[in-house]
């Protein structure tokens, strides 16, 4: 074994072990929720500071928590410097979720309703992107199969489900009739991305508007949405309505 | 145009638009401060929960940030599942980073203390691998010549610096006689890599203790460093620690 190596063992190799405990807290009593990632960048993959405040206000609510992604190719990678497809660049979401889950992370073909008190979809392009085919097919969009598996599952399984920017299109497309919350729905700086508002309603379901620092409960489907970077917004107000997203969550979980 | 990409274009082509925002409060007021990347992701680049508690946390100190790396490759790119190199696959710093910042990065050689408050650097390996040689090279380490640049720029300017996880290493070297913190040094399962503190002192430089939701401030060099993931810690926790640190930083460079 060569020195350089001998040093990293030596200093780094416990890596794992501190994984293991960053994202679960120990006692049976607390809700266990799963959280579904969908890469790792804001215009490829689930956006990075909205997964990491679903995962701190996860911890600080003491949930025990399991990520989760599909084992599947990105639609494509985005360099994030010039906003533009990388040609013949190509990454795995369950991969590039990983670095956000620091390396604990399941394939989303494991994650099952009964072993879980909730399920977390934070947003990003990802969502519209590998996890559905709304960034480029609109209205008349699809679902990835085992997106919409687990969503049925939670749902009638009666168990909250919380989606924030761009991911509640999933639960309005999946979920027929229910009500989700993308931001307000007038086209203007602050909410430049409303028309999809439009597609919630043609889809069948509510649109129901929400300020970025507040989340938006639909008690009937048990579906928490908050707009997150759906509107330009400061980063700390982002953190603050995923915040509300999860307490209520946690919240919901917990009258069961 | 195809049909896909006008309904692309049409919700989403603003992201550059509001990407702007999302860092900058636009106050001359405020205090400037630049935020330096490794990369994204904990074994290859910036870990990604310290760099966003960062950029909360400084959006939330009404901070006018701006976001930096080094214009290299990776030293390596490491698959986040299995934790193990890929064999063949090269990554860009700055590209990389540029998923944390939202596409708002400029390469660290335009990095000028003149023209900033205070500087940060998040931890992760890519302290330890892109912007030094510790991780490979332990004691004997060397730093990126544009970090040591900007340490020494930002030092002799008696502009405050905040470091956290692993990054503080790069201060211990390069502003010898510094007083740092890397946690505590005690090797134990709570502290698995406490053996980094015997090098700060073989360094020249001094370790203090802290725990992770605290951060320890050197007054003399305007030095403020936090444990964050050096130890085991839930991320709630690494999330205050970084708060704090973030804090004394703006609060020192209000003093100026």
């Amino acid at each position: 074994m060569s020195l350089k190596l001998i040093f990293y063992r030596k200093y780094f190799q416990n890596v794992k072990i501190l994984n293991k405990s960053f994202l679960s807290t120990s006692s049976i009593l607390n809700a266990k929720v799963a959280v579904v990632l969908s890469g790792c960048g804001c215009n490829d993959g689930s956006e990075i500071h909205e997964a990491s405040a679903c995962l701190v206000h996860l911890s600080r609510g003491k949930a025990d928590v399991a990520v989760f992604a599909p084992d599947i190719d990105q639609y494509h990678v985005i360099d994030h410097v010039k906003g533009m497809p990388m040609e013949g660049e190509k990454r795995n979401v369950l991969k590039e979720s990983a670095r956000i889950a620091r390396g604990q992370i399941q394939p989303i073909t494991s994650l099952r309703s009964s072993i879980f008190d909730a399920v977390i979809f934070p947003g990003g392009f990802g969502a519209a992107k590998n996890l559905s085919s709304f960034a480029f097919d609109g209205p008349k969009f699809t679902v990835d199969k085992e997106v919409e598996r687990v969503l049925k599952d939670f749902h009638s399984s009666k168990k909250p489900i919380g989606l924030c920017c761009i991911a509640p299109i999933l639960a309005a497309k999946v979920l027929k009739g229910c009500e989700v919350t993308l931001g307000f729905d007038k086209q203007d700086d602050q909410w430049p991305h409303s028309g999809a508002c439009a597609v919630v309603r043609d889809l069948g379901s509510k649109h129901v508007d929400c300020s970025v620092v507040e989340a938006y409960v639909d008690r009937k489907n048990l579906l928490v949405t908050t707009p997150a970077f759906m509107g330009t917004a400061y980063l700390h107000e982002v953190f603050d309505g995923i915040g509300k997203m999860i307490q209520k969550v946690l919240q919901l979980a917990d009258k069961k």
